[in-house]
């Protein structure tokens, strides 16, 4: 089992597996159970990409440099603040005879694990991202290893289209699952018009869920309601816990948290009911922050990290899309617009 | 609700709850739902004493100096690298007219929220303590808000027995909803020779769980052996994701994080099967680290933000305590030590 998580890719700390390394081992050569892809595109976790923006005051210069360098440092796009990292796209190079990954070479894959575990090397100084989107084109190689999730882009969608529901393909999958365990719930999603907003929303809805969007502005309020994927939409800041409560007002069965900011640990709590669950999917989440303020609130709520994985979550997301096609065009907005 | 939960006490920054705070206003006058209590003895949460004493290489009075700072500057002890806490004992001094806290003045009491959001002012500059344990003897006053738990002190335990007890009660109690949740599982606590861990264990057995316990040294397995609380005991660094899944064996259909030092994450997921449980209850715990090691590995595993607060978690773990002598044990011999 010790190769195929990935163990002979970490350089330091000796021990640990690829995710919580400081540096990996990029180079192209692959194991016998690894994969080398050829890489396209990287799509940054949201969380990390606002840090670098605002660290940077989002000079994109800047920003393609500080990737660059984290990548050259680590081995692997893991951004040191926000401990979190995104997927990528590409052609699958090389299959090593032992691996038991369902690719060949010539598919287009998305990686459906997490940079921060990706051993990446970029060889063009990401020539063509100007440093301004989560979106980067990208050459370069990646590897997978034996124990990893990879999903082929479907044909019917444009693959900027499938990475981006990839990317956030646990979170319907997640709140579908936690859903169905209440009768009739009430589903109440801060940060309702992001990616994993909309398709959480969409995924309680279709699972008979009565719901509630938190958004943070007036203009998503608009393109949300035309959507249609939630029955009541309030406006508050998620990081704002009596706002967050007096906008939800009935407290809800579940809260799903999708918004990428730090701090929405206590608005979640405070707008879920005694029995409810919490599905904290953002990962600015903080663990203590969570811990202490349900202990502080005498919240008897269950909090869940949004596990990224849940088994079928790829082919559920697209699947979402194809059948709601107000989360399709949602997410071909967000991509326009990027 | 406003009120309840603190607000008027936080300086800054302005609308977060105290939990989020950076400043509360510790000053000793009483609004008219809120508790003073006057303070003998703090409990320092294990993960920020730990983080404490490892700055300060071990030098007591350097080490009560920063708790002081901590205190004067934050009007709580709030630890900033750690995130945590820690809880006191004290008695009730003065009672608001329209405080629904079950308690008068005179009651030797427990707070059963963390020390993070507790308006704290010491007043003796803990001068009764060496700096060199998480027990903290110390004068001074504190506040409890409406939206509070505290505990009266049992009469038949030495107060710093039921302070040590309730400073880790949410665990057992949430250990044993959950144990409950599956039939006769096996039960793998991570660190199950401390407080919260020996605690869990008794709580899984008693739900009729096999219950295996995960130790780091020979020494820890002894005491434990003779405890008789873990059907098997397995010595592991539980930082090491490999060595705990081999010590482990079958993987758990739960998994207890009772370890209260960073990097445990992966080895809990590697231990657990798939539709299995992972209770994140150490304050060390990585938000990022357990939410992509999960979704690096495939791992279909629930992961619990361990929630300090389970209703009659108190009453729950002082059973456990008077039931099982050696928990009692365990317990009254780290006193003993500290």
């Amino acid at each position: 089992m010790s190769g195929s998580v990935g163990l002979a890719r970490v350089l330091e700390p000796a021990g640990v597996l690829p995710q919580a390394a400081w540096r990996l081992d990029a180079s192209p050569e692959i194991g016998p159970d690894e994969v080398r892809i050829r890489v396209r595109r990287l799509n940054l976790d949201a969380a990390s990409y606002r840090q670098l923006a605002e660290k940077h005051a989002g000079d994109g210069a800047a920003i393609r440099a500080e990737v660059l360098g984290i990548v050259e440092t680590r081995g692997k796009m893991h951004n040191p603040v926000t401990g979190s990292g995104g997927m990528l796209i590409g052609v699958v190079e090389e299959v090593g005879p032992e691996s038991p990954l369902p690719v060949k070479p010539g598919d287009r894959v998305a990686t459906l694990v997490s940079l921060t575990l990706t051993p990446l090397r970029i060889t063009d100084g990401l020539a063509g991202w100007d440093g301004l989107s989560e979106q980067v084109p990208a050459e370069g190689t990646a590897i997978l290893f034996g124990r990893s999730v990879v999903g082929v882009l479907p044909d019917d969608l444009p693959p900027e289209l499938a990475l981006a529901v990839y990317d956030v393909c646990g979170a319907p999958a997640l709140t579908d699952r936690i859903v169905r365990g209440y009768d009739r719930p009430t589903v109440v999603v801060l940060g309702g018009a992001g990616k994993s907003g909309s398709l959480s929303l969409a995924a309680a809805k279709r699972a008979n869920a009565r719901t509630v969007a938190v958004v943070v502005s007036e203009t998503e309020r608009a393109t949300l309601q035309k959507a249609g994927l939630a029955d009541r939409i309030a406006i508050a800041d998620a990081r704002d816990p009596v706002a967050v409560a007096e906008a939800v007002g009935e407290p809800a069965d579940v809260t799903v948290v999708c918004v990428d900011v730090p701090g929405c640990e206590h608005g979640a709590i405070l707008a879920t009911a005694p029995g409810g669950t919490v599905i904290f999917f953002s990962m600015a989440t903080s663990f203590p922050a969570a811990a202490l303020g349900a202990e502080g609130l005498a919240a008897d709520v269950t909090m869940l990290v949004g596990n990224g994985y849940v088994p079928g979550h790829a082919e559920f997301a697209v699947g979402l899309l194809r059948e709601v096609p107000a989360v399709r065009a949602l997410f071909e907005a967000r991509i326009a617009a990027d």
